[in-house]
């Protein structure tokens, strides 16, 4: 499956405003509203866009804490782990990654309270874990959206 | 500035599905198109909603390698040296956290050849990094947008 | 709950001389000693002021030895060990922090001999602990009392 | 110069209440107003009472961040960092030990705001310093007043 | 055991071109094909030639990623550990050395896809594996076959 | 370029045994001397095939210390360090990974004198290396040769 | 117990040679044989000599490889992993400090194939023992007898 | 150059009491007093025997703290570090060793002052150093003399 220019230039635009008309975006590639429809709709299709989303604030909405978690568990339990935490609700993402650490969580929270909770009861009672490695966000210079990690 | 309960339940349709049209989020909450829309635009005008995105499949348009790097800089330089990551292509985000390590960066390219370039290319050739340390993804769990970390 | 300026200043005072009279305390703020006491009372009350205490030089008293205590253990015995350290007379605090460590310890015993055995009888006997990191302390710049870390 | 039984006692009356009148200890240790109150003049002249100080509730007066920072430097500049750092009002301690840190310094900000701040502008910008570890404070399990760490 | 010059200069033809007939390497030394043929021999017996070999371009036959794995393991499991890796076909070398890791051990495969369930379905699954480290290659400086390192 | 199962085959056969004679790699294979030996050129020529070569036991040519370098060095300074170590005679090997390391270098020498002479008099003279951190072998498990890493 | 100044000028003398005769130390001393023999047996009798010992070149008689163990072991097992490698040929000291590592082995060993067998059938299959990490000497700066580290 | 099995026994005679006096030496082994001082005057010329010593109890000399120092500095500074080190009274041995760290220091002090004033007036004035660790003895369980590390 190859996507070409055309799809490109109309991600590019979707990148910019998720909302973005098909009309205003067949404008600025002179071509018809429904030709864009339909490309956008082959790209939901074939899985290239996954979604239309929302850049939310979290600060604005009360998640003023944001935090990485490196976690260790028996190797045996990485998945189960791995699963649990997935389904956890203040767990943004959850990757495996190389190097030392087994799973790299970002977790966002509303308060230290809340992050004292969520490290002592739902981390440390799950099973298999082993240890559990914290950093707390300071200061974002940039965070795109739009693209995966 | 507060959020209420009605805004909430906007932010979860829009979560959902960034181009979901007034009139359905209208339908969901037993509300009036133009309700919906004026609260949408109060929400965009007070910075709630940061911009409505769409999420692309990585992969698929040939982003294959998705990595951590850990960069470390001289402290003088630390400033210019997060804009000067932030304004790179391949950049998705650059945060400072808590911990041993100044810089936190997610970098999306298409191969290791990219990868290798940009190490070397683009990190080791800037003036005040000192040292780096990189984690390719192996695997996502979850990997939630819409809030941004 | 709130506190004023008036307030601000007499903890002030009491950091400076945690006995100085009320008397003293109202001739420097121009107040009455009844309403500088009523105050006090009512920061005591709320919380404010969790006790007034003496700063006692610890070498002097035969603590010579000032050491830090990285404590790890197994994620389910992590409560239980750290009540269990609250209760050692040796221990001063007891940390839990973001980072790699589960949690900090403070420690002033009298000589290496009473440190080896902290370390060899009271921390490795406890059930749960797995390991065990410690610093001593060389020198202090700076060390505040009357705000808790 | 040693302390006796008695000076111990004193010391136990005031570590529980640094207001603790000479009559009330008095009475506890069937000794004279004057006796006790000579005692204590002698313990602070000898330097064993540093200073009588009040613990105050840092979270109610708003220093909701208390972070401990680990601080490398030039060999050269360490004793000049250590009194910078010693001199600013966010820094409570600022210690030296063995083990791999040079300097150990608690601090307590308002929020993650100032504590973002303090990290790139008083710490990155101080001559000297090369790296920076910092961990943010979870649970307090004990905190004990009285003693200098 | 011994080898003189006469054998270091046949091995140094051998290591140009593993398969330079006896005679080229003859008339390289001014000795006859029998006596070559015959040092040889003896250099196999004697286990200096370990074997003739073929250095293949694993890029070419679509070996895309290069890993290097440190791999923890409980003590008792660490011969039974390294000896099932030995077995694996996706495994290149397995070394015990000196330093804080067990066992490092180089691993060939054709994509991420297959370095995770290399990971997580080959190591993890492994009884008596405790953790395991991960770092990809990203350039060859030089990479000298001929020599067991 | 694509190589099909008869050059798999072939590549076997070499790997087992690099001198072995297209004639007897065409009767496994059921096929002619001369077309083995047209693959062979062939698969030299595109590069699969890297160089036949030799594989030699090191310790009984007297490279009994086996090392691991991980070389650290001033960012800018990376390519000129990797290629000087590179033209090394010590050096068998010399890669970038992604991790915390900048140079993993393979070295093999024979005793501990030309190990401290080649860490001090080599490593430590060469104008931009930071720190060295080395490790020795004790026990091979594996050591695959025909493939590079 | 005290030494006095003439006790250390003995100690010296003993210091610089064990052997030393009473005569000789008194000659330098301006002290009677008699007087000196007295001395030295006293400071024996209360423990400040320790033993009189002899310097061997270690490489001279055959042990050619000096390592450093860093032991780690469950908490319960400390004491009497320190007994049994204590106890072991192969161990010329056994400390316990401050910092992340439990026990400091100091090791004399003929060879690597020693180090090797001493690593995994002495320390690996030792009950108790969790990892190990090991370094060896590469060259001796100064090497100090007659104080105990 | 060789030792035979007598110059051993010799040797173990000597380990245990190095004024064990030839004539004692002789009884034990058969042999006459000449005869063994003769071979002890060859042990002495060959360097076998390096020297005669006493072990002096450090603790009881005033000596009672016992640190292991890892130096690192500039590479280009490190034989005039190491040979600074070595000369300095308190520096009981000085080592170059495989690992992370570039030199092993052991230090005998007589109290946490003086341990205080070494680091930071000895260690951190010296030019080239870069950073220090330092770990303090808490238990010898075995510590032989008579072999150098």
């Amino acid at each position: 499956m190859k996507i070409d220019d055309t799809d490109r230039k109309i991600l590019d635009c979707l990148a910019e405003d998720g909302r973005m008309s098909y009309v205003d975006i067949g404008k600025r590639l002179n071509l018809s509203r429904v030709s864009i429809r339909e490309r956008v709709q082959q790209l939901v299709k074939n899985g290239v866009i996954e979604k239309f989303g929302v850049v939310i604030n979290s600060e604005l909405v009360g998640k003023t804490v944001s935090a990485f978690f490196e976690v260790e568990c028996e190797p045996s339990a990485l998945l189960s782990v791995a699963r649990n935490l997935s389904k956890n609700q203040s767990v943004a993402s959850c990757y495996q990654m190389t190097g030392p650490s087994m799973l790299h969580v970002h977790v966002l929270v509303e308060d230290f309270h809340q992050l004292e909770n969520f490290t002592n009861k739902e981390l440390y009672s799950m099973k298999g874990i082993t240890s559990v490695n914290s950093h707390i966000l300071l200061r974002r210079f940039k965070s795109r959206s739009g693209l995966k990690l």
